[in-house]
């Protein structure tokens, strides 16, 4: 009922039964807590994201999210603030002892990122992007692999295998909703891929309701399914003053409401057997 | 950030702020207790049926659901005991207390279907069968309306539209997955939609993981996740013997594995102020 | 490469290797001759039908395509003169000696359908309404089948076989675009589904580029690359006032594009070893 | 009904009303005269390569294509010859007289590419990979810009924004295929993004019937509907020896196929005032 898939050398699930555990900083994604990721879209200022990094932190997130290259759709939108961006990040992190993940878009960005962050994010426009993935898959930093809008579990698994067969097995994957015909929310959250992921792979799983919904008052709600049905950690945008996001505004939570969000989250993550 | 819809004069949020209660039996879906409906898909015969019957009311399933006409894609499957189906599922809800929920495939099944349940499920392919839909609006008869497998969430409310407008209100919307590029899984659950629908309309909406994945060992999990997003019921296949089942035997649930899930599910449902 | 389909007892290409032609009228549909359909959407008055059927007829269409009973998403949209619609429908039959094909959307339709049209349609919403096509398969009425939004070529081909499997095998084929999550046109045309289709079954395949696209200067250009791909005919929309048209006015042809369309459609026709 | 796209400050249709023709050596593309590029997936061998561009040439193709880096699902697939499948291109190139295009999958491939070739093919995959636009947008050689598997026609031209913005405009735009739910064929083949295109753009269309479908016998029957639809060109895999063949094999034309193709696209052409 669910085809087996042959030649996953390294992510299938057999390799690692038990199922694996990706440190980042404090955080271990993939054991019984559940890792929340959180921040802003993009990074636009130390005060901004200081702002930011301190509310998710105080609410209870393990890792800080915030992107400093920013792929977007056209060429004349906010593509973010690049290397003064990383600067920022870095010292955010140092400040507040949070460790940070953050995008790379090429291969040239990875020593840069490297440099300032402790997890690479791939995002979904990037996820065959094959180069990419081998040279992340030659370094020894956790890496974020960002299922792509119209990928296959199976695609996603073998987009994975790239960085593993480098050496690289620090690999977190995460579900953040694909392409469909429904056109109500910004695309549709998967959720059934994370049990099949789990069940094909031993690598954590982690769930972005973010840009899955584009709709703020939808991602707690995607939050809550997202821990029900077993996933590993959540990716959340998070903006002081989401009006005034230079990216993603509409689906930025407030700080308060990422509070709120946590202290619901901490009750299924119980009924569940997990803890946030 | 979620465009409004206009012309939805009877099943529209405004209509009813609050939210509507639909009541079949003794079980009042949309309030505070979310409902199961379970049983298997197709009536098989009377002891098959009186099984499945009592094992999911023990386990607290407040509604029966059985095909007696089955839809099929080939005209050589089994395609249900029709007439004679529909006199075994009034017997197995006499003896059990249960009230019955059974699709009707055609205008003409109407009498017979409203003679012998106590909902009339109209399925995913006729979602948009509007002589159908408008048949069942005259009725007052409570409706189990499933989304069609590439039914926008605007069609599928106006197709609970072609229902209300004939004056029949008692309509509860089911959100069974939708057809995706996706293929591990037999449909892609659209966990998103229970939201929209309730941010839209004053209906209640309940989740079907047995159809949207097609695999029984995923539906506990999918089901976990619908009751956290705030779904105000279940749709559940449940089969004594899954191997033997003339239809779905791979995603339905055996008695024991459905009175587990049953009390996994308690748990998720306290947490998000719900119980089941 | 081709994976092949088993179960196709009736509508196999191994049923009749050389193909089938199903008479509509004096039109054979499936022979050398490319059979064009043509009419507006909806009968709206005998003259709005007589002024394009007479417009149709004489730049060449063999068939008069007009709906009577019209499937719509919202039940506040005009939905068809109904009985009074196939009254003028048989009408300009009659006045115009062009033979009818009309939907019926439910199996209370057929007596009444077969008694004023040469052919019935099945539309889209209805491909896998059950009882509607076993019923069809009653009747001794040649059937235009149109592929569900999102059905697959197999679930397509097994709809054809329900009709089939009664006895009627006068089954014509019409792809008109299917669900994607491209919103520039209303639908995207599945051009590769014709060969496909022709390798599967013996049945006549015809395309529809007015609802595919939506868009009506894109119909012209849609219809060469289906004759070029080797369709066996054409469904057309011809409204002679498009802005006024009660239902799809965007993707109607006026009568004077649609002559034009034709000549050109004649050139492709030759080129590809077929004739209009 | 068509909605317009703001913000294509180069690629749209208004900067150059009468469309623009790229040259690729001796080809002019989006000219009256159609371009057939045609050549295998993957450079295998000198031998290999020679022998396919010979018979293309001969059957009229006027440009090239052949893989160096191939972008492969699984890191475990041929993934092509690299720099010394370039060094075969070039000298196959100036052995034949034919211009190539070949993809570059990274910024590091750039300047290899363009010492080898006299275009650059940006892959499917790497549609929305902008680093890699940006950097293709700085150089002066054609551009072959592939469509995403899932990207919209908006999307598709806000990439072809991404290099023009550069000052690259030497762009050619083609449709591929993209993802649906429909399995038959490896993609559905988009023909109405072509006149889409046209309307929104001034870059020349050209369609890859090859990869759209998977399967080779439907290629000259999609290449007949491109031509009737207004494609500019058309890309297309021959390989002498496709069972052979280290990737691509099924959907690979022989070159007696491909010369067949071609005396066939005359025809057609020629009914639609082009020629090939």
């Amino acid at each position: 009922m669910l085809k087996s898939i042959p030649d996953l050398r390294q992510v299938g699930r057999d390799q690692n039964p038990r199922g694996s555990i990706v440190q980042v900083g404090n955080a271990a994604i993939g054991g019984r807590r559940i890792v929340v990721m959180a921040g802003p879209c993009s990074v636009e200022s130390a005060d901004q994201l200081l702002a930011a990094a301190r509310a998710v932190k105080e609410a209870g997130a393990l890792v800080l999210r915030a992107g400093a290259y920013k792929p977007r759709t056209s060429p004349y939108s906010f593509r973010g603030l690049k290397e003064e961006g990383l600067r920022i990040l870095a010292e955010v992190r140092n400040q507040t002892g949070l460790p940070a993940v953050t995008e790379a878009m090429d291969t040239r960005h990875l020593e840069a990122v490297c440099a300032h962050a402790d997890m690479i994010q791939i995002g979904s426009r990037n996820m065959q992007n094959y180069t990419l993935l081998e040279e992340v898959g030659r370094l020894r930093i956790p890496v974020l692999l960002k299922r792509g809008l119209s990928a296959t579990i199976e695609e996603f698994l073998f987009a994975a295998e790239y960085v593993a067969s480098g050496g690289n097995t620090q690999i977190v994957l995460c579900e953040r909703g694909i392409r469909t015909f429904e056109t109500s929310t910004r695309n549709t959250l998967d959720l059934g891929a994370v049990p099949v992921l789990k069940k094909w792979s031993h690598l954590p799983v982690i769930v972005d309701p973010s840009h899955a919904t584009g709709i703020w008052w939808m991602v707690p709600l995607l939050a809550r399914a997202a821990v029900a049905v077993g996933a590993d950690g959540l990716l959340i945008e998070v903006h002081a003053d989401p009006e005034k996001a230079l990216s993603d505004g509409d689906q930025s939570l407030r700080p308060d409401k990422f509070a709120a969000m946590m202290s619901d989250l901490r009750q299924v993550a119980l009924a569940v057997g997990r803890e946030i």
